[in-house]
């Protein structure tokens, strides 16, 4: 019997980042999660013990705090390219990096309609997030950037149908043609290439999916999903695929007939468990080899 | 030896309300987490396990979904008010009722330039809350409202000064005056009545709030909160007195002299434990009697 | 009109202390998150922002866990009292001083049926708590101690009834005879005074509670509560109150009859929320006065 | 341009059963988290909306609960098989079905020295895991089953080095020949085959996972989860691999001596963030096709 060591990686995992821009009196926030994690030739480590390979993870935080300075933190995609390259040349037995990064948004406090210099209150409406994932060093180069965002909230009060569904004996649920739809979404779109204005393109991604979601008359959560999907394909070319994980926050109507009360729609309970959970793919016929690109992107692989 | 049954209260936590206003195409929602609990001479429940003084706790989560409709939900405030004095009511035992309630924040999603009829996603800055004490029936009826909010993230990147403090053996940190200020703010004031215009006063302490933070220099985080909660008492005259609980979020200042780095302000790690933990009251000398408005307040009871 | 400052206090929470014992090759571990907070004459920290009384936070931290070495961890209600006295005699402007820590319990990896001399395995069983104030000093000091415990789960899968209770037009529960009964129990204890033997009195009490619970034929959590508290009195005179706060953690009896299936008590859906909530206090009736003892003291003040 | 639907799937996440055994009076219970999925021909409910190939989520847990009673619970990775093929046989448009169940571990109250017949409390020391992918029907079935557990928090308070790492210019780590060795355990096992008994075989892995844990002499935890990996392979044929996801849960040695005090390895800081994380996989050789094995396995597809 002989065995071996199958697919391995490691790195430090969420090191909290806040880099402070102020160059002027008008400071700018950039507040970050950043993980890093090395794939390759690492037997040695793991059979015999010996570390001369692995360039310890205290090394990679370093090496992550002290980039925010030499480097800056532009966008988080940039920011991972940069940091991806960057192990590949300081770790020989490495034969790919990855990169995960959450973005926390903030806005300026407003005082006398105005936003302030220097204080900050942070927003909801989402986490940003990228994956980046580079193989190689120089001409076998390949860079993959899969960018998204979670904990974005939404929700229908009318709008949303569900009937016609397939039935069998543990089907109990009515038809309806008039719901609340809500969700927590989690969307991960993987860019065709890296040639990016990065911030424009997520913020532009991010709104037209909020609108979609807002516009589309829903027959499902799936259809939904797919009808963001679509519209994010068509309008981003730089976009190769995306994908969802969007759970189905059932809200149900209660029933007050017992205490002779009408609901027609206005009472709602909001459960916690259990959730319909959707996952889809909506994906450019003509897309590029994702390679290694969804290696590692939490709740997608 | 003799044991008896002391302080006891008994209810339904966490009833998640939506509640949707669909008398127009244009909907409003309301998003709350309901909790109740009653008070009183229940000690037959206790000692004997006869419950017939006892209205379940489903009961009251019934309750507060058919009213939700019955009564409607404007404040979260006025809707406090209404449940604790039917439970009174409906309770002959009790002699006192808590109702406290977090309101979720949601905004309309911006399709065209214009917020969108029925489709919301959910905003950051803090949740709302109230925690309504109500004790006795008629004229021996006091009834206590303690709004506030939670979950209020904030941020100075400067601004903010540390130094002069008391130092002793185990003293090691450096004096400074010039470091990031952040805190996950906790504010519940007591309202020294109840003719409130709800809404209003909690839209305009909170706006306060964020301004004051903004503006103070500040010397410690005690002095910040203080100074805010002067502001609040300063321009509201509804309010007798005011609380904070704000953890120190600290975020230190990375060390890259080992790799020649400078680091003049601009790099931070944010640390999770152990925090600062400040908590400071802010009166109006001829406040109310605060009775029994503190009651059962979640952090500052 | 005066504003001034109220109840206020500071200090250093959630320091995460592991303390080894390694004075024979068999090691012993205590896992605490320790929290400590000063009261007292702090006005100019606040209203001048002049910090000259004010002890930092971090040297609060820095002691911690040099008196881990210094002073030693036996038990946590022994390291807490060390603790409050020291920081009243380093702050003179303290009138009191709280030390609450939470206690994780490891077990011994089991090898060929001995425990290991330095591995462990974190145990489940709930987390051990105090919570120790301490006001003034030398003839004036007086020390409370409340310990407990956190995150007990506990079942009973018959043995529990609830019927009999009040009704209402609100009122839709059916009453049963046979249902499960499941909490997260919290309880807290003060001890009369401190010459305790804190390490046997606490697993003796934590027995005593499981036993009374699995004992207990229960009408409701309120009296099978009552039972647990009467029973830590009678045989701990040491004890002079205890206080409960339990989750009911409703197991609903699933409906299978749409599927020509009966469920005579066999399959549950265990819900999340809402859940009851019972709150009750069982006390000595000579019981000395409790002075701060439940100043700060989590879910209980 | 032409835009498709890719990879799908859509289920009920997190059904809650607690399935009660009371045949005698010495109940037994199993305390489950199932979630199941289907993937397959779904495009109509996404392309148009048309959900009639769709099975409700809602009807995949009422056949949760439904065969709790029906096919009863014995391991959940049987139970995780039995579901499988239903829902696949329930659902013609689907082409592979995943049951992912977690199992919450609960002990005998002991009331005079035995075990209470229907009083539990729940357990520590991990939570157990299985994830079930079925794919095909009849003679096309292929089925797959990846157990495991989680949350199964361990330490070393010595025996743990970690030295002779690669340096590069951010290297500050210094090198230890003894220091604290924690992580919280992920293990994740596929089997080579579904003829196991599913107790016997996850019982002998966890104990024979913490032993060796216990036993190896750690010069990295890569080398400790390796060593872990190799001995589960040696001892359990049914095994075909074993992949694990271990924090570096990092307890960091406090400098005592800016108060003059030594610390030989005796008071630690237990960090929460950033911590190391490494994951590997341990195979033999000869190991079946994982085909659809770790088909949404989290943290590990």
């Amino acid at each position: 019997m002989s065995i071996s060591l199958g697919p391995n990686q490691y790195g430090k995992a969420e090191n909290r980042l806040v880099r402070v821009y102020r160059d002027t009196a008008r400071h700018e926030i950039r507040d970050l999660n950043v993980s890093s994690a090395l794939r390759g030739r690492f037997g040695d480590a793991h059979v015999t013990g010996d570390q001369k390979d692995v360039l310890p993870t205290d090394t990679q935080k370093n090496t992550v705090f002290a980039f925010a300075k030499e480097k800056g933190v532009r966008s988080i995609e940039e920011f991972g390219l940069t940091l991806g390259d960057h192990f590949l040349e300081a770790s020989p037995a490495a034969d790919g990096a990855r990169i995960e990064i959450e973005e926390y948004a903030w806005q300026r406090i407003p005082v006398d309609g105005a936003g302030h210099d220097h204080s900050f209150v942070r927003s909801g409406g989402g986490v940003r997030t990228t994956v980046v994932n580079v193989d190689g060093r120089g001409d076998d180069r390949r860079a993959h950037v899969v960018s998204g965002l979670t904990d974005l909230t939404l929700l229908k009060s009318t709008g949303s149908e569900f009937h016609g569904f397939l039935k069998d004996r543990y089907t109990t649920l009515p038809e309806t043609t008039d719901r609340i739809l809500a969700t927590s979404l989690v969307a991960r779109w993987r860019y065709d290439h890296t040639d990016v204005d990065w911030d424009k393109s997520y913020d532009a991604i991010k709104a037209l999916l909020l609108q979609r979601f807002a516009e589309i008359h829903s027959y499902a959560l799936q259809q939904t999903l797919y009808g963001m999907g679509q519209a994010v394909l068509q309008q981003h070319p730089e976009v190769a695929e995306i994908k969802f994980s969007a759970p189905n926050k059932h809200h149900f109507l209660v029933d007050l007939s017992p205490f002779g009360v009408e609901n027609p729609g206005e009472v709602f309970h909001a459960a916690d468990r259990p959730y319909g959970l959707i996952e889809a793919t909506v994906v450019r016929d003509d897309a590029s080899d994702p390679g290694s690109a969804w290696h590692g992107v939490p709740g997608f692989c």
